[in-house]
């Protein structure tokens, strides 16, 4: 069964940022901000650089991430989608996959990366293994 | 010298959530997004309950907050605060320090916890000890 239900896919495939946690060499916690897609039930975000986080998930592949969504529960406390996964880095890709998200996070017209990145650069997909937060998420599609 | 500059500052007393990163005993991410405020030059969050996150910081102290400012840089990305620090959890006072916070996350008028919350509950305080994230954090103030 998906793990991801309908609401945390609109989540995840809207403009909110993607707070991504990746493991340091010495157990530390590491965070970036970052787009994310989807890509089938896998959650794709593109990097230019081989960059701490990159290093991170190819040495250790316990992800999290968490985004904050737009709604307020039924206490009047904004909702957040939280997504425990396995991580893996794949050469090449960023390019385009950084240039369609661009159009959702930046606007329809928007080009990224600048013409002058030509870098193949990284891909990290994300298998989602478990939901949290606050929100409907977690709750089966009707 | 402090860690926190005056523009951290600033986004660390506006109503932008904290997303709170622990460590599990596994040595996996835990992350829940939390309510923050500043007392001198620690960060702190209360809790009613004693869940996953305080027993984290009890067994490991090491902890990172991001939160994203409503602003954008030079390149159109929108910025956000990294901080990585120290946290210890001291029992009692969640009461007091979340009706404060609060009125800064939900309203003037708000009350919250509700009446019927009568547990001391506890308070996680963050020494922050390095900045990053994206945006105006780590410059010196002029």
């Amino acid at each position: 069964m998906a793990v991801l239900t309908s609401q945390a896919r609109a989540l995840l495939e809207s403009d909110a940022l993607a707070h991504l946690v990746t493991l340091n060499r010495d157990g530390s916690p590491q965070v970036s901000c970052v787009w994310v897609g989807l890509d089938g039930d896998d959650i794709v975000t593109g990097h230019q650089q081989r960059r701490l986080k990159v290093r991170n998930i190819e040495r250790d592949p316990r992800v999290v991430l968490s985004i904050e969504a737009s709604t307020l529960n039924d206490r009047g406390l904004r909702e957040y989608l939280v997504v425990h996964g396995r991580a893996r880095v794949e050469e090449g890709g960023a390019r385009a996959l950084l240039q369609d998200l661009a159009r959702v996070y930046l606007g329809p017209d928007a080009v990224f990366p600048p013409p002058q990145f030509q870098a193949p650069g990284f891909i990290t997909r994300i298998t989602p293994e478990k939901l949290g937060g606050v929100g409907p998420w977690t709750h089966p599609d009707a």
